[in-house]
């Protein structure tokens, strides 16, 4: 079902700070910056290796507002690891076969991702407290 | 400098419950076992892909008594993502050129992980809040 670990989501404050921090840090490169409003957003993407189906990154998240739900998770826990995002070959699938098995779906379909990936995330409480996202990486 | 994510370790109560959990939710398998008492933790691997130098993995990990820093973890916090791995050609040279950039190493010197690995913490308040660790696979 998992074709990679596909990203790291890590919440912070400040997304340029964090930008300069991890791409100096571990010499990673931006390659891709969003602006995600239906997610309350904004993100970078940083490269850390290809994989099977597509990429591995560190995705950092900076949010929108005090009221999203990344800015609500900011201020319950400080920075630090968000969500962790898994590749899949096909998301509604994925999201049909786990579901099946009693695994809340926080989403109904798939919805729009980083990179013109498809995405859904999983209930973190029916996977041992990891907020879990599936991603279906766009056909090249 | 990284070649891969190499893992995600996952704090939890219980390492049967949520092998069973994480094998049959997401067709995982498990492919190594171990107690590492010097980390006070009983653990499990469980393989997602595989990547450039080593795979990439889902690691469950159970304290061997609260007082063990995973254990603190999760009185603190709860079951859910405990440390980030990434995959590096040669840890020692890795926790130098880290090391020389200001982030504090949690290791004077690599220490013994998973399946035979060698591995160094970085301390989490330098990288996002991210408890991060280098892994250095062995040699095939």
């Amino acid at each position: 079902m998992f074709m990679r670990i596909d990203h790291i989501g890590i919440a912070c404050h400040d997304l340029e700070e964090k930008i300069s921090l991890f791409s100096s840090t571990f010499d990673l490169t931006v390659v891709a910056r969003e602006v995600n409003e239906e997610q309350g957003v904004k993100e970078a993407m940083l490269h850390v290796a290809d994989g099977e189906g597509g990429g591995s990154y560190i995705q950092l998240l900076e949010p929108l507002s005090p009221d999203s739900p990344v800015g609500r998770f900011l201020a319950k826990r400080g920075e630090g690891v968000h969500h962790v995002a898994f590749g899949v070959p096909d998301v509604e699938r994925a999201m049909a076969e786990i579901g099946g098995k009693g695994v809340r779906l926080l989403d109904e379909r798939p919805r729009h991702g980083s990179m013109g990936s498809q995405i859904a995330f999983l209930h973190p409480k029916d996977v041992g407290g990891m907020l879990t996202e599936l991603v279906q990486a766009p056909t090249p």
